[in-house]
């Protein structure tokens, strides 16, 4: 190791620990023991700092984010736009150095923290990034070849999310994803041998990574170069495990009491001192630190981009056609008119399950836009996710059918994995949309995953089917209750649940053109009526009236197969003389973005409004006065039976709003989206 | 194999497809593939069908929970009261035989059929297993020595909840545990080589699992009766892979279309014909095959249990204080006097955080109730869930201190296999109370598990530390925000956020009192105060008047951190002469059971009410006019900035109080516990 290589790795190191010791709150041990990895992977890295969404940059991704610092450190050193003063305020409120890592700040790719989710992204970023190649290099042009670098702990790898995508990224020999496993023997609980035991090396070689081994993870630089070089040459994915010592240096090194806590005032001196910085300067970064990386790899990278540019330039001349959709989809905008490409219904159209006609939405659209990459966790044949044109995502000499060009996942019966991988997908930019299909009981599988996309604002979208009791036979276990609540409860999440054709077209409208929004698509395995009262106009405000009556006694508001029903219900009523509006209520998330008129004029002042879903009653009183649904488990039995049992009948809908008409008689009635006051946002 | 055993095998193909085509759905091929085997395991399995209770009862896990209709054949034939009727209303409405294994039902352990729970459940029952003999067993008398036998499949295999519950348990050694994986190359996607090419086998050697391969699976009644011997001499669980044919003997055998539709009527013939049996037939079971049964396994069965009383009976006269301990446990109830062993507190002492309450709570009696086996998905030092008494669970001959009778469990981070081996943990029966701690945030990891411990009543019990914005730096990534309002939502789920240390043992009070319904216990990071106005016999009732206040204007209805903010609030609001009562409402599933009356009495009509929770206001409006709370993501900053920046204060209470007092002036007022109609239950 070179004497400059040395001090840059001191300043990652000591910047990292101030940083935590400023705060008094961190992790100063994972930066510790991973500096020269760190230093390695970023001093060899393609990128330009003055542009963080060069779409040909290398990816790093931070897998254990509790280790956050050291990111900060390199962003700093590695010319981001992050200053001394940032780093100082670590962990502080409206800081841009928050806890974890956030995907907002520039030369972050992804959100991390929240354990085997950064490995998981990582995948996912690698898909996207064969697919783009696959689809826009040519012979003479490599306009994509980058590599997504990935540090992980002991703790990403006991976290199933993590197996899901790593066994994945295995079968689709996704040689430009490497992985630098941290192995410190260190968890919050202390030695990983309490519980994690198992030959990891021999479980990623099962899944089909190739894997390397460097026992002084914290000295042998000339090791990790070389296992950099190696990785590059494999026809897999590569994880190289690093045995390290967690806070390497620090009189706790190798103790679990150094990953939490921020090192003491003693032991922060004598670790500057034995590095050879003074013992009573903080935030210290010797000026030939920053001219080293800055003539090893920020200029370097600035004319790699630059050179980029220029084979683009000539791109564009051989390949105008590629180039312009390139050009479209860089700057974040679909196709324009696609838009028109989606299907529209009226009430003669025959009735059809909505995950059919999401089927359909798909083939119509599936070709005009090559950034949408779909996929299912298994369950293909019931989801309906694969359009016709599609060709399935796989390695040229796969056992299966496809190519790296293909646009179809097959992710396997990995929920999980599937959501952290789409937000990877996401992540790599060039404006790709995925989407993935399950049951929507077992969206919340991949509960962990769902929330990192709201959090970070990645457009994936879950085609989530078999929404309800509707599913019939297969019973409780698959039957949503809580589901569609907790996802609407989860801020920055879209969540529909269509009633008929018009209202899929609306759904997926949206979905599509958010920029920042995750949306699942509730879908019913039953088929549903076409709407007299429904467009795709109406239903892209997320709500709307799609059965007016004159002066209403009462509004029904419901959601897919439930409008139908209720519709039905105002019937029912308007043969007993009593008038009722209905209210189709998609997408909750849509319908509050509205302006305040428009929702008043949907659920006004002065009507009792009943909601009617066949799930549970929580989230329903924000938009109603009064509550049907499910709040039990479901029951196994044939569809229409179990609609009976659970009183979802034209009859059972008009009872309750007749007892709700009786209920509010005489009173003053206020809508629901009257408040005495609002959330602070 | 014999004739007999051929004909068994048979009938138990037969009476599975005659389930299915009767039901028209259902899973026809799994069943198929699996009879041959089924028919091995179980008719050397050790149980009684009189009474599924035996505590040293074989346990049989269907993990891939969709070939059921192979079950309940069992089931029936092997003398459990499943009758020919009973399979001819396969999923039909009511019926004693719904889509998906159902725990209630006699003879069927754990509720499967989300894929990749069963394996992990199993995990558990032989975890319990292995804790309960170290406990008990004797030189000379051997109490428990049962086996849990699971059938699994490639869907299994992907689910992440399985890699973590099968890496723990190479790591514990669990040499009970013996798994047979139907290699059958079909998902619902067709051939598994679309997504799962890794080495299955290789993994779980790396887990430390003993691995077997029978490449006949369909046929080879010898091997597998070789192999089961051979698993029993394992000091490591096995893992049998059986590479089989799906829907073996269907005109469609082999192929994906044969895994989840009903066989045609001519192909239900010919395998009939093929196998001998009356193609003009259903549900035919020949005398020979009951008789086979009764006499190779129900018969010695009951013989063995009857043993195992004798064996108790002398057991108890030499070892009378075990015996009494196993007899209380078996009648489910906690040992007498429990209850007093839990903490109260004056307003006098010391203001501490829920989390460390709950340590001190777990100090208390962790001793006293055997039964209780906690552990953590790693984060032990921050849940605070491992009493100063606890020994860790862990093989004899582990790196890691601990032995097989330690009642903590290093679960790693695992949070799904977590909530999976709990189950398992519980369903074993015993009276075993399984706790496991995590941050609140990071449960939504085990969605999916959870629900599982909801529907099939395993009174587990989650210690959710760090349940809040008020955990500080960590930042959003950390922070819940929709959890609780997810898990409120959940049918038979009690979601505890106590308020101070009487709430803390209200909270284990009635979550260890359970039989039927698990808890999540959302703890506080930060320190609360000991309130004036608790008690845990108040607390016990889920929501009581707090702090009373004459002539109330406004009820502020609160949890956890942000009851004694309400109580601040108050007070500012009493310096402004304006009186607000404050009611703690630590569980809502608790108080939704108190009477009506009671309920009303604590949230009355004729007075707003206002909620207070730093978390999704979803929820919410089940008990309050207005909602104070956080419906975004939070944010990374020192505690005490965080809640400022949300306007949780004082002030921030007292001025929503006012704007709620202001908008119900002159209206009637009706309390949200009074509605027009009331669920379905
Ligand atoms: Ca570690
Ligand atoms: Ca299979």
């Amino acid at each position: 190791m070179s004497d400059i290589e040395e001090r840059a790795i001191s300043t990652i190191k000591l910047l990292s620990v101030d940083q935590v010791a400023k705060a008094n709150s961190g992790h100063p041990g994972a930066p510790l023991g991973l500096a020269t990895v760190a230093h390695a992977i970023w001093k060899q890295m393609r990128f330009n700092p003055k542009n963080p969404d060069w779409i040909n940059r290398d990816r790093f991704v931070l897998s254990n984010g509790h280790a956050v610092a050291l990111l900060y450190s390199l962003l700093h050193l590695f010319g981001y736009p992050l200053t001394i003063d940032d780093l100082k305020n670590f962990r502080q409120l409206g800081s841009k150095t928050p806890g974890h890592p956030e995907a907002e700040t520039p030369g972050i790719e992804v959100t991390t923290g929240p354990l085997g989710q950064g490995i998981s992204n990582a995948v996912g970023l690698a898909i996207a990034q064969k697919q783009f190649a696959a689809r826009y290099n040519k012979p003479d042009f490599t306009l994509s070849d980058n590599y997504t670098y990935v540090i992980l702990g002991d703790g990403c790898l006991q976290e199933g999310v993590a197996s899901e995508a790593c066994s994945l990224a295995g079968h689709l020999q996704l040689n430009n994803l490497i992985a630098f496993y941290d192995d410190n023997h260190i968890t919050i609980d202390g030695n990983t041998n309490v519980s994690f035991t198992e030959d990891v090396n021999k479980r990623f070689e099962a899944y089909g990574w190739e894997v390397q081994w460097i026992k002084d993870g914290n000295n042998d630089l000339n090791a990790i170069n070389k296992a950099l070089e190696q990785a590059k040459k494999s026809n897999k994915p590569t994880l190289i495990r690093l045995t390290t010592i967690i806070g390497y240096g620090s009189l706790q090194q190798g103790s679990h009491s150094v990953h939490g806590s921020p090192l003491k005032a003693d032991d922060i001196k004598q670790l500057k001192e034995k590095l050879g910085f003074n013992p009573e300067e903080n935030f210290v970064v010797p000026q030939e630190v920053y001219d080293y990386y800055n003539k090893e790899t920020i200029q370097p990278g600035q004319k790699l981009e630059e050179e980029w540019n220029a084979l683009f330039k000539s791109y564009s001349e051989k390949y105008p056609e590629q180039a312009k959709e390139i050009t479209r989809r860089l700057s974040g905008e679909l196709p324009s008119g696609w838009e028109e490409k989606l299907p529209s219904y009226t009430k003669d159209d025959k009735a059809l399950a909505t995950r059919k006609l999401s089927e359909m939405l798909l083939d119509s659209i599936f070709d005009y836009i090559p950034e949408l990459i779909g996929g299912s966790a298994d369950l293909t044949g019931s989801n309906l996710t694969r359009s016709k044109e599609a060709t399935d995502f796989q390695p040229d000499d796969a056992p299966a059918e496809g190519n790296y060009a293909g646009r179809y996942i097959r992710y396997g019966v990995r929920e999980h994995g599937m959501g952290a991988i789409m937000n990877g997908i996401s992540a790599f930019g060039a404006n790709y949309k995925a989407y993935g299909g399950t049951f929507l009981n077992f969206v919340s599988y991949a509960a962990g995953a769902v929330r990192l996309s709201a959090l970070s604002g990645h457009p994936v979208v879950w085609v989530a089917t078999h929404d309800s009791i509707g599913l019939g036979e297969d019973g409780p276990t698959h039957q949503p209750i809580e589901t569609l609540a907790h996802f609407r409860a989860t801020p920055n999440l879209k969540v529909w649940r269509p009633a008929d054709g018009n209202e899929v077209s609306a759904a997926y409208k949206v979905a599509l053109g958010s920029k920042h929004t995750p949306s699942i698509i509730a879908l019913s395995r039953q088929n549903l009526p076409q709407l007299e009262g429904s467009s795709v106009a109406k239903a892209e405000k997320g709500g709307y009236v799609v059965k007016e009556a004159a002066d209403a006694q009462v509004i029904l508001v419901a959601t897919g197969s439930e409008v139908s029903l209720a519709i039905e219900g105002a019937e029912a009523l308007a043969a007993k003389g009593v008038s009722a509006r209905v209210v189709s209520l998609p997408d909750q998330h849509t319908f509050d973005q509205q302006s305040k008129e428009y929702r008043l004029s949907v659920l006004p002042d002065g009507i009792p409004i009943v909601s009617i879903e066949v799930l549970t009653t929580t989230g329903w009183a924000k938009y109603s006065h009064e509550q049907f649904g499910i709040d039990r488990f479901g029951a196994s039995g044939k569809a229409s039976d179990v609609y009976k049992f659970f009183e979802f009948t034209a009859d059972g809908v008009a009872d309750r709003a007749l007892k709700t008409i009786e209920f509010y008689k005489g009173s003053k009635i206020v809508s629901p989206l009257n408040k005495a006051f609002y959330s602070v946002v």
